[in-house]
């Protein structure tokens, strides 16, 4: 009996991500953009058993502790830079992306234009909505956090990182856009390097940053669409002729 | 001597205006807009006698409450819209341009582009920084406020409203741009007309809105420069295939 209720469920959470995946793909098809719907990591089912400490810590409101670079002697060699979990890895950069898909089963996606479907806006801070996208020859982590800086004001915090040095971070920009209702928000910068620490960029918040009455105009039925680009860069004009 | 000490005063005050404006021409230069400084407006000194209750309620911290259209029987009468002053007048749509030059000294620019330079972004909240825009034969209020939603966390929030009706605002679309140090960010909306409240506007969160560390990057020693672009409206392209 169990076993039929718990397919029951799996049924309908099929049925529900579908339903999901068609409602962005009707929005954002006109632009050929690959859609992909990205569950939040705060129930996260399969984390491995020595990140359950942090998890613990997570859902008890506490976000793990930044990992410390000056600690890692090896300059190739970088602590696991998944940014909810507090995991001891360590490892060499070319092996981050394969550590972030097995371990933190993190998906990865291809292509310069791609569209973040964020399901469940409405669950409580701190959340995260992570992926991994590959273009132009590398990886780049996105993040999309929900924090209370201020006690009981949560708000959205969205960034976008490379698998990479800060000197490989420097050739690339990336746009994040927001377009609903005739209103459209779009975010350019440099990415950062991994080697920096996520939990830093949203403090110094230097990164899209939404209130909560702003992410509700741009979602549409919890769920909020990203839309991402990300090319090699090229100093913006103003600034150029300065 | 007090003569002399104003007079010297005055000088420098020149002096300093000018020396924004030229910073704010290097930057902007390059595109060829039209710079304008902009003062914020809580300490306006030449405010008249019949609003001085509400700048002195402004100055205690608290905004004047906002002016309720049902009150307003004849549809062309609107009042006067000046964000900041609890001010008595009302007129008809046509001559709420000249009274916010003449009673209210706001400055008003011509040009489809614009780059509006407000000084002095450390002045405690509430503060508005406001102009009139004319252009595509009609007249935009831009107002830029820094206020408190959540006491101890200020915000800026920047909107544009039409000096006409909800049906002639939406034919237009306006876009506000921050660009600086390898950073941009976009907003695009369409108009609220000024028969709707800049306070209702504000609260929703229905605008560009900024947290304090965001606006510390985006501004230049203490003024923050937004592009200003009115076109006339097109449905996003994204929309208009759904």
């Amino acid at each position: 009996m169990l076993f039929f209720t718990q397919c029951f469920g799996a049924v309908l959470d099929l049925i529900h991500l579908r339903f999901q995946h068609y409602k962005a793909k009707r929005v954002f098809s006109a632009a050929g953009q690959l859609v992909c719907v990205v569950n939040p990591t705060r129930s996260l089912k399969y984390a491995p058993t020595r990140c359950a400490a942090a998890q613990v810590s997570t859902e008890q409101g506490i976000l793990p502790p930044c990992h410390h670079h000056e600690a890692v002697h090896d300059p190739q060699l970088v602590p696991c830079t998944c940014p909810l979990f507090s995991c001891p890895w360590e490892g060499h950069l070319e092996v981050v992306v394969s550590h972030l898909r097995q371990t933190h089963r993190i998906n990865i996606l291809q292509g310069a234009e791609i569209v973040f479907l964020a399901t469940d806006m409405h669950l409580p801070a701190p959340t995260d909505w992570i992926i991994m996208h590959s273009c132009l020859g590398h990886q780049f982590l996105l993040v999309l956090r929900k924090q209370e800086k201020y006690e009981g004001h949560p708000q959205f915090f969205a960034t976008m990182m490379l698998i990479g040095t800060p000197t490989q971070a420097d050739n690339f920009t990336y746009r994040l856009e927001l377009n609903r209702n005739q209103r459209r928000l779009k975010w350019e910068a440099t990415p950062r390097s991994i080697l920096e620490c996520v939990d830093s960029v949203i403090s110094d918040g230097d990164c899209l940053v939404l209130n909560t009455s702003l992410a509700q105009l741009f979602s549409d039925n919890g769920s909020l669409a990203i839309g991402i680009a990300i090319t090699t860069s090229k100093v913006h004009s103003s600034e150029a002729e300065m």
